[in-house]
């Protein structure tokens, strides 16, 4: 603004600054689905490589929430801190975003998921290799695979596994949309991605059993395409009776039920109704405005 | 408000909402319990399934606290998150809740209780039929009742658990009226579930040896008794020489105790009353006025 | 206000008032030190009588940090939620408490922290009386009396333990001024009670190997007492080579080395000095005003 | 102010008063220093000194995190709380702090860092001499050395080390960046000083397996000085494949890459741009203008 100051400076930054609103949108995404696997699978990579020493349940599951935490926060302001497709989809389901923004979110966040797993096998390769005899297992005792992908429990039948997404992402969205709504409790502007990341904290310290709690496409599906090509094999797409798609469809199915659960049994019924959202129930016309949500 | 956006929409979202207070209230207990318990029980229920491998004492204590703070969140802005009845019964006696609502609540409680129970057990199907073999048992090292309803320590008797519930839930209550007294420190709007789940995680780390701390009628009975038509059998009931009915007395007369003490030693003595507490030593008018409290 | 409103009540009302600043501080003080005791001390308990499974150095240390948090909410703002005379000493000393309030402030503390330990014996008083055979022990494997007062590990000197309570204290002082002082960072006003815990948390995994990081003369000797007159004996005094008085003496001492380093590295430097800390180095005439602050 | 109030004190005080910014700054920067490690070398301490018992993983990440917060809370307002070289070189490259102070921020941080490791030597001295028969051990389960400075996993070549250093480092600044970018999502005033316990603590679990997560020259190289002086030998040096130089030139180099990245994938695009960061891209011209930033 004010001439003669660092006016190579400022054209070198001009140049660099993006116009165009989707283009930031979806850099932040990209950037906030790399942050939280390398820190969320980070946390679950600490554990099973120290065997237990360095961490467990308890820094996994705060691990992994806190990721999500930071995510948002580098992110939040930007593209509102989505890094889950499943978010993404009902966020446009339900008039929050924009339809043709979806394709431009989920591909920033398998992309980032994918590189943000590159990066955190970077990071422990030497750990990796010396765990299992230079070895890249997908079962026993010995397995890695686990810490990038999720797989399910010996004992869970994939009806039930399917239910367990679903129900899982249920919750997710359905408490996320509570967080967010002003006309309801209202967590104080700047801390919703705290309160995020302790309803993380309890949905994977409860429901986390079965499956692992993916409740994300992205943080599922990209790293165990990583896992596959980088020496573990495709094998980690059989396992568990051909697991791999259940975490990719369940959380959509999950999402739009928890996002309709709280409006049917919440939002609508608010008294003095925001104007923004008195036409959620048309879902196919979210696309004739622009609402800046945060998530 | 604006013509031909959406008419069918609106119209379809108009015949939807509920015109009643009391019903939305209502609505409002039974969602916020049924997500305590899917949540809170299902926290208990990782740790047991796992046999302490993905869950313990922290998991649980931090998941049942913050699945407390998530129901809050949901509801506090509609029904006051109240997901208790023993909390409902002293807001009635405090004059911060008329009587005619208290039946609806407690009601709502009991239901979402009872079907959120029911939800965790179809979450966990696979898992607890694969934990013994098939069998649903009460006690032993295989037991799993004790995922849904609290059930005494060994050494216990009677008088001293029904004081433990006693006790517990007066600190409940105590602790909860000051967390939402703006005339003493203050817990900043918004973050009052923040400071109530903090507050469930130092009662059950040091008041949940003696029985589980569950200081909620409905987050115990109506669990016990779907368990009981489940397939644990009536033993629910008979266990621990008929402990059933403690934690569902005991969290009643403690939450009257707990907010007389803040009543009698800190909030009386506020220099500047506020006229909306002035009457609440006449415990027997509070149906003249409607308080819009949150808890 | 409103003539007519029950009448009968606020007239009974009235009769409870105190009118006395001094005397609800003296109740309030009792009140939070009683808190403090029932749920830290018992989040010992649980731990040490559940041989760890039900608890351990993390529901420890985080149950007695949110003990404090939540006598600090009931209490903050009546009496400052010193529980501590250690506090109160530092608060005397730099002049944000008239000394006549001294004496009596501390006798609440000490009355509060005996009838906390009373109460506490009360709850887990079939807990206690079957760890041990009825036996009430303080040295061995089924010890209990650390459950209420602190004692030294076995390598401790008495100088070493000593400057374990002064520095342990110096940094609980320190810290504290400077999460009061609005001229620095700033805690948001209604979080510095959480901001505490954090504190609590951080010393007593840090300093609370040596003995137990009291810090706090009443927290320590009247449970002591308490123990010494129900039944463990007066060894409670003798143990650890007279170590009663360690953590009496030594909260007072680091009390003021800590308040002193804050004022002197941090406040008095402050570029806009507050006119109600200014005369804060003449110790000697503090009573001369009054100064209401929160701790 | 008022004349007659304590003159004798004021003018006592008065020559107390530090004038220049620069020595208030940097006597602010040895105290956070100093706390941090002995609140935060002394989470590590209590683990290993207790074999476990009294501390492990969630402690120690927990505590230095916590301890890394009060430092900031009781810095902050003065010196912005850096209580890092690394922290201090990227505010100096992004033109947040101007050059000259640098080298008084970086000395007394190395300063504090090693006074705080000469105390909390002394807190422990007797659990130090009695761990292991008096020796003072850097390698073998009685070892003691790690409690001060960081060590690599034995699996860790020197590469992985350094990449694991400039990575972890990257993700900390990106993200600090990011808590204090108040275009971004914002967190609340006077709460950054949580948010970036919540970051450490999330890092720390997610890649502090291969050597510890120091992040920090002064935290680490001036405790593992103080070792070389203190007993343990300047094998402290040698270890680990002369790993000490790697936590001190990592942190520096990823501290830029981080920074760097916050600001040309999310500052750059923000809509409205603040003025003080117009010219960040112009790094060598940053002593121009003097900015009042936290951190």
């Amino acid at each position: 603004m004010q001439p003669g100051k660092g006016r190579k400076g400022k054209s070198f930054k001009q140049r660099l600054v993006l116009k165009s609103t989707l283009a930031k949108e979806t850099i932040s995404e990209f950037l906030g689905t790399f942050i939280m696997i390398v820190l969320g699978c980070g946390s679950v990579a600490q554990a099973i490589l120290s065997r237990g020493h360095l961490g467990g349940i308890v820094t996994i599951n705060v691990g992994f929430a806190m990721a999500v935490v930071m995510a948002i926060y580098v992110t939040g302001g930007v593209s509102g801190g989505h890094i889950n497709p499943a978010v993404s989809f009902a966020m446009c389901l339900f008039g929050r975003m924009k339809w043709f923004k979806f394709p431009f979110y989920v591909g920033a966040q398998f992309l980032g998921a994918f590189v943000g797993a590159a990066a955190l096998f970077g990071i422990y390769y030497d750990g990796l290799m010396s765990f299992a005899g230079g070895k890249l297992l997908i079962v026993g005792e010995n397995a890695t695979a686990h810490i990038f992908a999720t797989y399910p429990a010996p004992y869970l039948s994939l009806t039930n596994a399917f239910a367990d997404q679903v129900v899982a992402t249920m919750f997710l969205l359905m408490i996320v949309f509570a967080i967010f709504d002003s006309r309801n409790l209202g967590v104080p502007k700047g801390l919703e991605p705290i309160a995020i990341g302790l309803l993380i904290i309890v949905i994977s310290s409860s429901l986390g059993l079965n499956s692992g709690c993916a409740m994300n496409p992205a943080r599922d599906l990209s790293p165990r395409l990583f896992t596959a090509l980088a020496g573990w094999g495709f094998e980690v797409f059989t396992a568990g009776n051909n697991f791999w798609w259940i975490p990719v469809v369940g959380p959509l199915v999950g999402a739009v039920i928890g996002g309709l659960i709280y409006v049917l049994v919440i939002e609508i019924h608010h008294p003095d109704p925001d104007p923004d959202f008195e036409t959620e129930q048309t879902e196919d016309k979210t696309d004739k405005y622009e609402l800046s949500v945060i998530m």
